[in-house]
């Protein structure tokens, strides 16, 4: 599977603003990254980063006032295995020591208030891959999905209650169950083609399962195996796609996926086109 | 049924500290007192008052620095008419305007967040008591009952997450499902014999069905038609059995109910002894 | 004074939906209603209520599907007599019977959450109205007036929070720190003429003050003795301007309110057109 | 400055469990450690971790059903050197890559929340370390020190609220305060010696001021320059200093601290004794 990305994003900066992007195609296992382009105007010197662990990558930059357009494109092959339907759950004496982690609470998913709900929900579940798509399943069909019911604040707990929410609020309530089970899991952030347009960022989720990390889509808006990665965190606040320092506002967004079945064909010479001053 | 009612505080006071007690039995037309006694010492001047509309009785007084006995006995009649297991539920516009009020949310019962979740669990259950009843037995089989789990500052949404409670978190709980199904619910307040003891003050909750106020114990720790009423409000904070305003705390409570089949002969001559100075 | 009020409001109706209209001119002794006009388009059956303790009035109504039309018409007398500025606050022990509920916390008001930060920052302030006035000040000089911060599920403790809100906030908050310092508290609802438009339905607070009601506006948008009066409740969901019960949403509010220093002159005949069928 | 520290833990274990402690002595610069020892009976395999970039280390081991003595003892050399008065602030686009996350909220401190609070109550101090000196003695000056007042999922927006909490609390104030002002801040959790006993675990915040990070102890329990350091993280959550899957509990927990102004002479051989099987 072949995706190409394109990413148009508009920014009114009001005030000097610092701008910390986080919409690149990551580092990852599962996708090679063929080409990339990555423009901004005004021409600014452009810092970026590699988190050396998850593989995600930022960009900063300082931007004076006026406005700023952001034009990012990618080509990615996607290699995403996936897992045998009968994955086990790992012990938690034989989870790894770095894995651990995932297993505590965040911002957004409180693994910690859920404990008891997770249980009655899932505990007759099989152990392992079944379970965390029994989680997955209860989220599709009792949280609607509906935009604008939620905000940057609103946390796992919250969609429980509220039974409303979208991609990155399903993500995030299943993260919590398993957290809650003592299954480690994460929030990833990408890119993915959509049936129904608009295109925009995308959230899942990805459980710790017998010594590998498994994506799981709450929301089936497509399969997990065509999501382009930007990002892996705790949770959202981790993988947010700008996070801006100052006084700016986006005024254009614009998204395009594509997929071919596309030639799998080794990348050859130097792909990697980046516009990185 | 014959209920008696003997309780027993202490109030150890460190600074002079103004209580308002609530554990009289309530003016109600299900339960009919036959005779009663409150006394507080040292001897205080006590003063008492019933609530026109709702029946609670509260006697308030100030106490100085010093231990406040306070025993109360009671010997009540009760004559709660059990519902017909079909009775329907009252659509909103033949609700009463007295009885309004009671489908909106208050500290502990959040029936605005809960809405969805409401829907959810009961739109498939039976319009009327079956409905409620579906709500009492929801509640009674998941959420666990947990001394200490909770305390004087949960609301139903708590508990809605936690899974654990007691028995007024259980009342919160039912009176909040029914609210955001528009079903009118309040919480009483009460004496019940239980089988096992320690005995203590009680909740349960109260549902508007066609035309009637109906109790339901998602407890299940004693018939409904055994409660001993005291208070009835919008929730737990207009029922407290003692407010204090200044600096003590209860060092005894001791609450023992006894029940006879007993002598349901009509009540002859002033059956009422009230100690209030 | 005197105070004319015009409102307007159009719902669009999907479903068969019971209204509960609460825009009519309380029932109060600080204003005299000299005329009245509510019509509503289709002509509807109307069930109206006054509440006999509050005077708060309700029109009840079922409207079918299709655009409903709602013209409210008032000529309101208003007499509100500023208190002295050295008003005392009542030791609760003298608080009355009737009034000592307004102490207890309400859906959005929290006051056994704010406790210590009311002692804070109030307990130096001298009791009585100053103290009153001091939390008035506070949340003027606090919370940023921001149209869009807050929603009908916001409470006070979110607003001492997040440090902005609308005017319903303001007075929750101002209700929330009086009730915390044992001081009773109540929101009102009503019409006042802004200086700047557009005009809308005001919120403003009322603490019980040495036997009486004193109104307290921490926006400081209008003068409180302007204030016409519509509601009185321990809360917002006591006098929410609408309740809907099916599908329909507001279209249109056209709110004007326009003062005259006016014509004292009794009122003659009889002034009251009333439009409830 | 030298440090003993000497803990001994008693867990009854009821059903099989997976521990993770995390008391041992970071890895830290700021401190040597001159000798340690872990005992842990009965005789267990137990694996150790140090995380690469924070040095916190853990112990895991699985316990049977009994009891479980855990006694630790470590003797460190401290060299955290004070920082100068007028430290200043690193601008945003100055913070390194690896510290940006520091500026994000957590489980227990919600700075996407308390935005407007910190500039209302901080922005006035000079910037640099003044401020958080500032932000630390408005925590010591306005929050409660009060054990029992807060529980494991109490966060900085309810301390906030409350007025009330302990270490841990006051810390996670601190964080969360510094962050919502772009001062990325993080928790630590050591061991100190308090004037008056008991002895327990102590937490205390750490801000990057202009290229360093500084530590602050709002609860002014001791000198933070005599803090042993155990953990550095997002949040308390990083590092508690036990987590426990499956049933048991603590029965036992003494903590030593002796200090002495003590020998600074080179280590010498092999300091470090470690019962790690």
């Amino acid at each position: 599977m072949l995706s190409s990305i394109d990413v148009q994003l508009v920014y009114e900066v009001e005030e000097p603003t610092h701008l910390c992007l986080h919409l690149q195609v990551a580092d990852h296992p599962d996708q090679h990254l063929r080409e990339e382009r990555l423009q901004v105007e005004p021409a600014l010197p452009l810092h970026d980063y590699r988190d050396p662990v998850k593989g995600n990558r930022f960009v900063r930059f300082d931007a004076p006032k006026g406005p700023v357009h952001v034009h990012y494109q990618a080509e990615v092959e996607l290699h995403y295995a996936l897992p045998a339907p009968d994955l086990g759950e790992s012990p938690v004496n034989r989870i790894p020591d770095e894995v651990l982690h995932f297993l505590s609470p965040t911002r957004y998913c409180e693994s910690d208030l859920l404990g008891n709900a997770a249980q009655q929900l899932f505990c007759k579940a099989p152990a392992g891959l079944a379970r965390v798509q029994a989680i997955s399943d209860w989220i599709h069909d009792n949280i609607a999905y509906t935009p604008g019911s939620s905000d940057a604040t609103t946390t796992a707990q919250q969609i429980f209650v509220q039974r409303q929410g979208v991609c990155r609020d399903f993500a995030h309530l299943g993260v919590t169950f398993c957290r809650a089970l003592n299954i480690p899991a994460r929030l990833v952030a990408g890119y993915v083609y959509f049936d129904e347009p608009p295109q925009d960022f995308h959230a899942v989720f990805e459980a710790w399962l017998d010594g590998r990390w498994v994506l799981f889509d709450p929301t089936r808006m497509a399969p997990v195996e065509r999501l382009v990665r930007v990002g892996t965190g705790r949770d959202a606040k981790d993988v947010a796609f700008a996070t801006l320092f100052g006084k700016a506002s986006l005024t254009r967004k614009d998204i395009v996926v594509r997929e071919s079945a596309g030639a799998t064909a080794a990348p050859t010479g130097q792909p990697l086109l980046r516009a990185v001053a």
